[in-house]
């Protein structure tokens, strides 16, 4: 049985995607290679990551003075290599998550960091406002979808100081106003592709502004100097990131997967508020993630829990226990996961009522 | 046409690897999810990663004690992991190339970094012997296989501090005496797998023998108590570098391979030593990589190698241009390189002599 997969990283990704790179694993176009035996230098694979970069700059309005590069080792590892690269003296963090704190505890090994709200109070159920950046920050960090805890931030905020995003679980999903940021990485098993590679774009101008010895391979410059081809590049990941970008071209791009992603965030939202049975961890509608749908039994339901998670699964539902941390129910709804998924979660949840 | 593909890396992969591969990208067993869209944390993954691991164990033949890793990042990552981990004052280096080059330049980031020998004065074409290693040094570091210059180290050194072996380009191709090593690491896109993963042997003993503050994704200790799975580790290149890895038994495990290639690279270098031709860049057959078989035209014949090349190339020879560090030819013979793609290559060499 075809599953409706609404796990939340690795996740769902269109049909499309999965054929073009079971394709290209037996033979590459008419190359006579399999896509995983071709040297990253050649002209092959150097058209691949050409178009996959061509195509995040249009589907994100990129200006000119960006890199853009695939890179492997997950975004845990961008935890490190930000600061490694952008704090000299001291950098803001906003705490709204698992991700944050994470972030926020690499950058403690390079440098002072300063915490300016955290809604750590409330299990990380809203995202905190009226913070202060400190202007003498060589950076602001924050987290624009914050996966464990359903929250997001669904403006891109202003601040005078570069401003550094996790878009690991929303990139892709909405428009941003790419010029308000200095840095934005994400890792692609969520919105782009198979886990084993993580985009990066970055303002040139905000690099190499003050010493310090790099390793090479934490460099952005040097990433950006080679265009991702300082060493070799996980070149299957990003074959398959290139076919989900294609896909999103052609369903119009981020205008349009916005509008389809609001709708089946609305349709969820509604059930959950309008079912006896269950209710949204995160109170405040505005902060309610697009991308990552938590909620919970009533209190007075506590004991079905597990019972509608076994229901669940026998509709073919995977992958919506909630996370340790919140518990109960977690519903990702990333791009590429058709409407009629979440409208068999909806029935699901109706029918459990009624027989409840 | 199906090719010949001697390409240096991201090379030849078996077609039980491609098949398996390809059919688990769009259906996982009968998961009804791609292998790309399930939850590291899945029971069907850690099925995975833990098969991937025993399988190197009982192929490397690893007692106890050792941590079996795969990592993202490639083996470059490692080039800096290696000296955050374990330099703490001075750490020997031989240099054999430009990856071992790397590796030094990457090492002097955090502490002394003495080279023991280097053959760069003949243009990396043989491998050192009779050098010291200082036996105050924390570790000594040598690549085994020197895929652009076609060297190899055919036996495992002897060292009093703790060795470690850059095996990128060989492991997997023979047996080694693992208790000689306190540290392997091998990106996988030659004798293992896709792009995108570094498999990394580690005696944990080694770890953890001095204070330095290390981010936790450069921290082999944090991989080794997480079992790979501190952050997303990349599942598709994972589950392909396990594909050959149950390949590999069934062909005989590590000293059947070792056979074959041993044939595959004399039948190579008898034709290359008979063909008036052609000529070894290595001089001394002792240090003739098994892996990688590099070779020019000799002096007189110098301006038949672009005709050479086009000529393998119109006989389906895919990757057998050499490294422009070297020029001429170079045939890169792993595990997964039948050996009628070398009878082939031989039969270009001896025909186009004819014809010349």
């Amino acid at each position: 049985m075809k599953k409706h997969n609404f796990n939340a990283g690795p996740s769902i990704l269109p049909q499309f995607t999965l054929e073009k790179t079971a394709e290209a694993v037996i033979e590459l176009g008419s190359t006579g290679l399999s896509v995983m035996s071709i040297s990253h230098r050649s002209k092959e694979f150097t058209a691949i990551i050409q178009e996959a970069k061509s195509l995040v700059k249009e589907l994100m309005d990129i200006p000119d003075g960006y890199g853009i590069l695939f890179l492997g080792g997950g975004a845990s590892l961008q935890f490190a290599m930000v600061p490694y690269n952008l704090l000299n003296r001291k950098a803001a963090y906003l705490n709204t998550g698992s991700w944050a704190s994470k972030a926020i505890k690499e950058a403690g090994l390079f440098g002072e960091v300063v915490v300016v709200a955290s809604s750590k109070d409330k299990n990380f159920n809203y995202i905190p406002t009226g913070y202060v950046i400190p202007q003498d920050a060589d950076y602001f960090h924050i987290t624009t979808n914050n996966t464990i805890y359903g929250t997001e931030m669904k403006s891109d905020p202003d601040s005078q100081v570069p401003l550094v995003a996790d878009m690991s679980s929303d990139i892709f999903s909405r428009p941003v106003d790419i010029s308000k940021y200095g840095l934005i990485y994400a890792g692609a098993q969520k919105n782009l592709g198979p886990a084993g590679v993580t985009l990066v774009i970055v303002r040139e101008d905000i690099l190499g502004r003050f010493e310090r010895p790099i390793p090479s391979m934490l460099n952005y410059k040097i990433h950006v100097e080679n265009e991702s081809l300082y060493n070799t590049p996980p070149v299957l990941p990003i074959y398959s990131s290139l076919q989900t970008l294609i896909w999103l071209k052609n369903q119009g791009g981020l205008s349009a997967i916005q509008r389809v992603n609001e709708k089946k965030a609305r349709l969820l939202y509604e059930e959950i508020e309008r079912n006896r049975l269950f209710k949204c961890t995160v109170e405040n509608p505005g902060d309610r993630s697009i991308m990552n749908v938590c909620f919970v039994m009533n209190e007075e339901y506590q004991e079905l829990e597990n019972s509608f998670l076994e229901f669940a699964s026998s509709r073919g539902m995977a992958g919506i226990k909630g996370h340790r941390s919140v518990g109960g129910f977690r519903a990702s709804l990333y791009n590429a996961l058709p409407e009629e998924s979440v409208l068999a979660l909806i029935e699901a949840m109706n029918d459990f009522e009624k027989s409840n």
